[in-house]
């Protein structure tokens, strides 16, 4: 059995295609070796099946053998020897797993230095201080990687060496005072393991393998896995690379470079060098960098070289990539190469030029695949720019994009403010309907309470607004609010990022999102993809809102939700007198009330979708929702006392007030105990639609009932519906209305082949279906313990975020199949949140579902995700695994 | 094909057998007839079949020709003639489906009246009058049932006739004035249906036949049979029988007979006649009956008869029996029988009894299939004697029993009446654990708010003492309650039926509950069936209810909730100031004094337990369940003002208020924010099995952990648990102790085979995974939801007392199967209300649980229910049918 392979080892196939045994990092070094014949610095990868061997039953055999002769072919190939004290070999020694994987041990440089070998470092290097400084690095590292000495005994030593020495700067110490150093970290080191510090290469060499294998099982290491679902059975690679070194002169260098601009996208190399230097210079910034483009100069032909370089990159590996390389006294070597992280503006415009770049020729399918969802937000919303800044506290991710402004703390300071010409960020513990003059003028919403479906969160999304939500460490008083130590008064500037949480004081350079020409060349070969697989529709509730979403490239709304509708200032009142109604004449004419208004938003939302399906879901939430604060009312009667008006409403309120309203008489259980309800919305919905169709429009209506737990509830709510329906018929009867379910209880779910016999379709509300499976009240859970939850791994997502695969998703799915068996033709959607989330889409895919919706600037990711998701099956398909579908 | 059977028919096999074909009833008087040949009034039956072909394609071919031949036979056998106006054949007209059901037509009498033969029947009555009436009851049955004319039409006509004749009473009406009637209601049928009313018997006939037919497509019908999950295609047969008259002089009679008396199960004919009287005079109560005794003076050779029938039919069908006889003109005819319902102390002494009569010699496992929930029960618990009563409301049936006692609406008045010698009845909203000093001396509790499985419910069910919960009429206001226009003040004396649900406004008689000493054999019995196969514990948080429980039968504790130990007056300040902690050391101090009372709990209730296990759930409930209502303390601010101590409990109570607290930060996720927790709870508890077992006792430990939804959580949990085990190795070691979860949550279900790896039990929460598979909160929904959900059909029981088969039932199959894949031997249980629910344990024996648990005073019935379960499977496998298992 062989375990080691040197870079330049031929493969019977693509080493690209061998992570499993060489790892992600060893795989990409042997194909810039054996396939490109790039100037890699030589060296060999130790396998993933030696790692394992090694697991199982220790060191294996014949692995010492097999690693000395790849160091002797190393040496011969360098013209060095492992401790040679004139001119020694070092050697870098780095962990490199299938998957890369934070929490293993990551990378030991300089291996190979000892009290003799410093020595021939500092001749060879011409730089006394620099030997000893890479040995003192290389007894800290090794010390506390490989023999587990703490690292703060060495930062005590080191301290301690400049307090000696008077200095403040580590570059202050000369060599001598380094060299003093180096004795105190091996004293440290015997103190700690009872042993000297190795000085023997080889010892050195094995112990570091042995250390990169355990870090296989390290607790971190172990977590991460379990969280990202990885198994545990892979192992890790071990990759033994000769150093170079970019410092030896002015004849030396050492660089970062695009084969693009990562920014802009822009064609030609880009990137960064510092003459006379180390690779961690360049990244630290302590010294000034010259843009590439100077390397012409300084080194013409390594310039030529390079640009070549990344030339055949490109063509090989058909991306952009990033690259690492040193250039040691006029001869470049390429350290690293992988595909370069870039911005969405790049992003877009790299995948439309590729499609016609005659190397390259990407497929626009291929385009597609390159393009996430963070890709598009970055462009539909303005960001933070790059740069460090101190984060006050973070809370949820409730809605992307940055804002800036002065913080204010009711909705009407806020709109005052905005009246006088400033920017502001509204601050609430929570927002309610009555906030909205106060959001709509916000560059940002910061909340103290709610989850990712909180009022705030759902209305930022739907205007594409920033939030952070559920901010649970900020404590409002009145007009300021503190974090820890900190307070921000009224009019402080504050900065928000809704696409990480962050919330900053002052304010933080935003980068304005503007939408590229090739955004819409690329969500259209989406829309070409995958078309006649999964449509893309949105939630809106208004007219401006579905017109907003049919210029996103929505193709109808998947939830128009009618409760929105009754809470409008002119509505409210109406609402609450229905609630009150003692009489049914008195409920009566409060639901005619309401048929007026309630049309005239029909009317809105399907002039804005005309020809498109528009899925009304009746009302749902429990109608204390519509009644005011019990305590508030409680606190005026005990002090002022309550009008006859209030004092209805407060009894009203306690009538109606629930323990657990989420699972209280909300959705079609109001529709049975309130049964004019429903016909009302329905008469005004029929009454809209035929109003449009005379009009010479095309209404497709679709009627959703909400929280169905039975066929029995189901067939006689559809009765209902049926009979508003009937009414109506002289106006609007050939209009295209059907009539389905949201499936959003578990029973729901398990029960969808019997509810399937009376729906023309199901719309999973996967928000409450997360909430009811697993017991996770969105308004408590995601403050509170979300967090602890995450961060010790007991959930792999925030599960109303992603969808929870395991138990949610096999709700939807066996729903899905159940639903279908018992009406093939059943017409399947979702409408939850995570309609909108890439990862979710493609099991809603995977279902078999229809369509799915989301709130209008989702619309483009979701259209993209569903192309994707499209593209992954086909891959599936095509590989003709076992994964196929 | 053959539509028609004379009772006499000699079926192949026994008719009993037969009901698919001629319908409960018609199966019962062929079996009479044709089987044990005794005198039953001649008829026959159309059979179910002919029913079924009506309903497909109308009256079917032959059907007619069929009946014709059976009228001559039966005039023949009778030797009178349909329509004969000098001695006229009437006959009866019954339908009779395969099972029982409301909501169909049930009975036409006297068929065959017209105006020549009501002439002949009072010739032959020598009663005029009777004659009349008879005519007249026909005309409106038959007018009202047959020929849909409105029953309050006929009110009218009747009522006008008493007003012209200046009576108040039906019985004051003479002949002619009948005579009178019946032309009103022959012009009435003439108006309503445009036809007169029909005089040939033939016609009638037919007519009635169909009707009854149709009768089976009625809308209650259909709902009923949706409800009760009945097929629609069965339809139901026909009984047409020739009337005998017990009214026609004083050689006639009429009675009621069972076999044995059914109220204390003793031996010997049993029951209640007549001379010269109909049926309907003996139910109606308007003349007093003579007991059945006196039969063997005035009609000696008729009582031997009647004797020596009660004989054979006890013998032939094993049980007791209910007839219903007539004696005309000295001739006995046995008009119907059917099995007798008994009280519950005879149920269990003819049980015991028919074991050792030798000509029944029923076997333990037939005795215990006769015992029902409700027997033992009635035995248990005091109940309301017979009789009518007023019933003031209704609500849920939380606690069985019946309660006599004077209203009190607080629980200190309750108490200071109790003091002095009063009986009471507690009056509350809703309770909480400050009521339980008034719960502890009332007679019954009545709440207005709350279901099933409220504090009210839970705790009196624990206590065995009747409760009506939810009674949503009731408006409470101080010292009183109002109904309607009835006020019920305190003192004044209150009825409830805890088994009814009932409330009536003063003191009802109660029988008097009393164990008869058959209780314990019919019990042994079911031990002995369910041995090995279901065990039964009881759910019991103090060492009195265990002790209690353990007489009861109880084979261990399958849940003892920790929080009912937080909430004792001395304990409440502790778990307070343990949730205001704000430095980890304050916090261990208040978990630190927690141990040592919780301790002391464990060691009651593992000595009360001693060799059996005890499932001890770790602390389960949201925080804010121990910290005062927000509402009044916001009020006391805003009024009087707060002390520092309370100004601190509000801002508790406000960070830990939740919007859904059950789904909210309880069970588990209290243990992953507050770690210290459940290690406390299980040191207290390790501590508490060492003390036992040092003291000679052999405690059995099982640690449950509440709300899990991932095999993750359970891991980290068990963790804890094991490392607090570990501390407490020293003291007690080698005791008996498992670690397992509840399965409440729909994900946990889903998930059971992965969780199933890091448990050593389940405990199905059927409660919580009710909520949450239907979305269903209890506190929420039983009172508002559960009665119009229950009365349109739209769920076949209360889910909460029989479990949801179809839903929260796959839930558990699914979950048990998954769990037991993935590890053989897990032990499974059942800790929800449902427990103690027969039906709920038929269920839970056929997906394979190991035990159920139920409170105390149901494991009785649970014993017993087991034990069918078990018979029920065998008898399903003997018969070999698809149903085996």
């Amino acid at each position: 059995m062989t375990f080691v392979y040197a870079f330049d080892h031929r493969h019977p196939q693509s080493p690209m295609s061998l992570k499993d045994l060489l790892g992600g990092k060893g795989a990409n070094l042997a194909e810039m070796t054996s396939v490109l014949e790039l100037p890699v610095p030589p060296g060999f990868t130790i396998s993933t099946e030696a790692c394992r061997s090694y697991m199982a039953g220790g060191w294996p055999d014949g692995l010492s053998g097999e690693v000395d002769n790849q160091l002797v072919a190393l040496e011969k190939a360098m013209d060095k020897r492992l401790g040679d004290p004139s001119d020694p070999l070092l050697v870098s020694v780095r962990s490199g797993a299938k998957f890369s994987m934070p929490g293993m041990m990551d990378t030991v440089l300089n291996l190979g230095l000892n009290d003799e070998s410093v020595e021939g470092l500092a001749k060879q290097t011409g730089d006394d201080r620099f030997a000893y400084d890479s040995y003192r690095r290389f007894i800290q590292m090794f010390g506390k990687i490989v023999l587990d000495v703490p690292g703060d005994a060495f930062e005590h030593v080191f301290e301690a060496a400049k307090e000696r020495t008077g200095t403040a700067n580590d570059a202050d110490l000369g060599a001598d005072d380094l060299a003093q150093v180096v004795q105190g970290f091996k004293e440290l080191v015997q103190e700690h393991t009872g042993a000297a510090f190795p000085q023997d290469p080889q010892v050195q060499l094995r112990q570091a393998i042995e250390a990169v294998f355990s870090s296989w099982n390290s607790p971190r290491a172990n977590a991460y896995r379990t969280r990202e679902k990885l198994s545990h059975d892979l192992g890790t690679a071990v990759n033994v690379q000769a150093m170079v070194f970019g410092n030896k002169g002015d004849d030396c260098g050492t660089g970062v470079g695009f084969t693009r601009d990562p920014s802009t996208g822009a064609r030609g190399a880009y990137g960064d060098f510092l003459v006379n230097a180390q690779g961690e210079d360049v990244v630290a910034g302590t010294r000034a960098t010259q843009p590439l483009s100077d390397l012409a100069e300084l080194f013409p032909a390594v310039y030529d070289e390079l640009v070549a370089i990344f030339g055949r990159l490109e063509r090989h590996y058909r991306d952009m990539l990033d690259t690492e390389f040193t250039i040691e006294q006029g001869k470049l070597w390429m350290l690293q190469t992988r595909v370069g992280k870039r911005t969405g503006t790049a992003a877009l415009r790299m995948a439309v030029e590729m499609t016609t770049d005659d190397h390259i020729r990407l497929t626009p399918a291929e385009a597609v695949s390159r393009i996430t969802a963070d890709h598009l937000d970055s462009v539909l919303h303005p960001q933070f720019a790059a740069g460090s800044r101190t984060v006050l506290t973070k809370g949820l991710a409730a809605s992307p994009g940055g804002g800036v402004g002065r913080a204010y703390f009711s909705a009407d300071d806020a709109a005052e403010a905005a009246a006088r010409g400033e920017q502001v960020v509204l601050v609430r513990n929570e927002t309610s309907p009555e906030d909205i003059h106060g959001m709509a003028v916000a560059e940002g919403i910061l909340t103290a309470r709610g989850g990712l479906v909180s009022h705030a969160a759902v209305v930022a999304r739907g205007w594409g607004k920033p939030a952070v939500c559920g901010a649970e460490e900020i404590r409002i008083d009145g007009a300021s609010f503190s974090i820890g130590d900190t307070t921000v008064s009224e009019g402080d500037v504050i900065s928000i990022d809704g696409s990480t949480g962050e919330v900053v004081l002052g304010a933080v350079e935003l980068t304005v999102g503007t939408v590229p020409d090739e955004f819409t060349t690329v969500l259209g070969w989406a829309d070409e993809i995958r078309a006649g697989h999964l449509a893309v529709r949105a939630n809106a509730d208004t007219g401006d809102d579905a017109a907003r979403a049919r210029t996103f490239g929505a193709e109808g709304i998947g939830l128009c939700r009618t409760e929105h509708m009754f809470l409008g200032e002119d509505r409210l009142p109406v609402v609450r007198e229905m609630i009150l109604a003692f009489t049914p004449e008195a409920e009566e004419a409060a639901l005619e009330k309401l048929r007026t208004v309630q049309k005239a938003d029909f009317l809105e939302v399907l002039e804005a979708m005309d020809g498109l399906p528009v899925t009304v879901r009746l009302l749902d939430p429990p109608l204390h929702e519509f009644l005011p604060d019990v305590e508030q009312l409680a606190v005026t009667q005990a002090t002022v006392g309550l009008s006859e008006t209030e004092a209805q409403l407060l009894a009203a309120a306690r009538w109606w007030r629930e323990v657990n309203p989420m699972l209280g008489t909300r959705g079609v259980r109001l529709g049975v105990i309130k049964p004019g309800l429903y016909a009302m919305q329905v008469r005004a919905l029929m009454e809209a639609a035929a109003e449009r169709a005379a009009a010479g429009g095309t209404p497709v209506v679709e009627v959703m009932i909400p929280l169905t737990i039975s066929r029995e509830e189901l067939a006689l709510a559809r009765s209902w519906v049926e009979g508003a329906i009937e009414e109506a018929a002289d106006t609007s009867s050939g209009i295209d209305v059907t009539i389905g379910t949201m499936v959003e209880t578990p029973r729901a779910a398990l029960r969808a082949g019997e509810i399937a016999e009376v729906a023309d379709f199901f719309s999973f509300g996967t928000n409450d279906l997360t909430q009811m499976a697993l017991g996770f009240s969105r308004d408590d859970i995601e403050g509170r313990v979300m967090g602890p939850y995450l961060e010790q791994g007991l959930l792999a997502h925030n599960p109303f975020e992603t969808i929870d695969t395991d138990g949610v998703g096999e709700l939807v799915r066996l729903a899905a199949s159940r639903g279908r068996s018992a009406k093939p033709g059943l017409k399947l959607g979702v409408c939850g949140e995570h309609g909108g989330d890439p990862e979710s889409i493609s099991l809603f895919f995977d279902a078999g579902l229809d369509y799915v919706s989301c709130s209008p600037y989702r619309v483009p990711i979701a259209r993209l995700a569903a192309a994707q998701a499209v593209l992954a099956a086909r891959g599936a398909a095509g590989a003709g695994g076992s994964d196929t579908r």
